[in-house]
């Protein structure tokens, strides 16, 4: 099945290696976005390079890309049969331990924040700290800050008291970009119940994630992989479910270590993976690269759902839900 | 005399403390616009930080204030009475010796850099170095790539050769911001008439300085200011001639040797000024704040000049010149 016409397809986080062949890909699978990770470990100097890297990658490639700063722009790359860009972080480093960099950072289109990436950080704990103790002082003025300016809130790695202070400090919906339920595949980096619920009553979207230590492995099947995706609608509502594969196709083994151990461990740490899995894992055959998007959509209505639904999940509720928190909030 | 009501007014040049004060005699003087100074000796991160400053400045005196970064934002200052605020540093060291920092610092807003301070740097010389060996080969491609993303390029204290060489790099019109013919007042900072006569086949426009040190210190009569300008403008043409007066009030001796003196010395170093003047400079009679810009029109009413040609010098050549300078090229 191909992706219908008007369907905008949304992939919430890939950190795949961006280069033609790869957009290519996106445009086969009928990808209108995706927000593509900008930062892990990077402090605000590093950030800036960064920043500079995909300047020259929109001035490169403009007849296929397409920087997202607002929803009108996901909009726009749709009627062009662009890829839209959506830049994120999935740490807090950039901002150090500085507030205003929260407003310089959004001014230069970085327009989600993951309030930690796998440590302690100084604004809260991730999902793998033996204690979460929550939000930091500075950590809830972030918040905020990211609230006024319009920065999405995501809590994909984060810990469980942190994520849970967020969904309570946040005057807005917040994202969970890249996670999966924990009760459908126990991991660290899946969710809990509690954090879900809280979620789904703040009105924030949860993107469910492809990556193979996140689900179970290779093997899983597109039919278990849609059978998560229902059961989280179920739980979730329809409205507040969407896609964050986590893709990461034609990285490095060395980036692989940057991710895991960044410059704050000369051990080896295996993240999501294990001492059994250490390497980038295999992915399923169904989605080796972001031209399958399709079969996900083709997985979704062999399981009864309707076009409307898979819309939604496969794009309109990110849409929904970017195109509200990129706003600043009134008066900001 | 009162500016005329539908005069716009910019002062491309001030590095005052902008407090609620400041604002009040800006609006006092009829000033729509201002080219604030937004760093000296800075490197990429500590320009963050006072970029930082700037966006909880914008914030909390929104009231009054309106960031610029095209010439549309300076006619909206003037229809909402505000004071439109262009940001710019006197100096490439926000760059270091990253060329897509160009672009990052454009997209935060910096919309004018100066190529040099008061030393050699990465990209040329500055009118104090016993030697100008000219525009470096980094400083071309940055020159060049200021153009395609519409950052204005100043050339203030830059040195003789590297503001000729500038010139003969830039595929649009710059800009020297703030400095004076050096056959009116001899200084190193004021202007020899090779570089202004390359300044205007350039089509770029100089604002005149009333830096004490720079005209002839606080006994400078308003006449000899306004005969300046009209010498000027008959070297010049009535199109490239515009006000940029440098203004510093209320800052700092620590401002003032961190202005002069940066990192690079030990030693006391004068600037502008001089041993028999190391201090801040007392402002003439006629200038002594911004709300004193009206006299400056006066001057000029009294030296004969029509009231376009007063508007051109006030602020409509700076006007026409931002509004095309901050404009990214064709397909940029």
């Amino acid at each position: 099945m191909r992706n219908q016409q008007d369907t905008i397809v949304i992939d919430a986080l890939e950190l795949s290696n961006w280069d033609r062949d790869f957009l290519t890909m996106l445009q086969q699978g009928g990808v209108t976005c995706v927000h593509a990770c900008c930062g892990i470990w990077e402090n605000a100097r590093e950030t800036l390079s960064k920043v500079g890297e995909w300047h020259r990658f929109f001035k490169e490639n403009a007849d296929l890309v397409l920087p997202v700063q607002q929803g009108d722009d996901i909009r726009r790359a749709k009627e062009e049969g662009k890829i839209g860009v959506v830049l994120g972080t999935q740490n807090t480093s950039p901002l150090e331990d500085e507030l205003s960099l929260v407003s310089v950072f959004n001014k230069l289109g970085i327009k989600v924040m993951q309030l930690t990436y796998n440590n302690q950080n100084l604004v809260g704990s991730s999902c793998y700290e033996a204690r979460d103790v929550g939000l930091s002082r500075y950590g809830k003025l972030v918040v905020q800050e990211m609230n006024r300016v319009g920065m999405v809130v995501d809590l994909s790695h984060v810990g469980e008291q942190t994520s849970l202070d967020a969904i309570h400090t946040s005057s807005r919906p917040v994202a969970i970009t890249h996670a999966n339920p924990d009760w459908i595949y126990p991991n660290k980096r899946n969710k809990p119940s509690e954090v879900l619920t809280a979620l789904r009553d703040n009105g924030g979207v949860l993107g469910l994630c492809a990556y193979p230590h996140l689900v179970n492995g290779k093997e899983t099947t597109l039919d278990e992989f849609c059978d998560m995706i229902v059961q989280t609608i179920d739980f979730m509502g329809i409205d507040q479910v969407g896609l964050g594969t986590d893709l990461t196709l034609n990285k490095s083994t060395e980036f692989l270590h940057w991710m895991r151990m960044g410059r704050w461990t000369h051990e080896m740490d295996y993240g999501a993976g294990s001492k059994e899995n250490p390497s980038w894992p295999e992915w399923p055959s169904w989605f080796k690269t972001p031209a399958d998007f399709p079969n996900i959509a083709q997985g979704l209505s062999d399981k009864g759902l309707s076009a409307e639904a898979i819309n939604k999940v496969m794009g309109g509720n990110w849409l929904r839900f970017f195109t509200d928190g990129f706003k600043p909030e009134k008066g900001a």
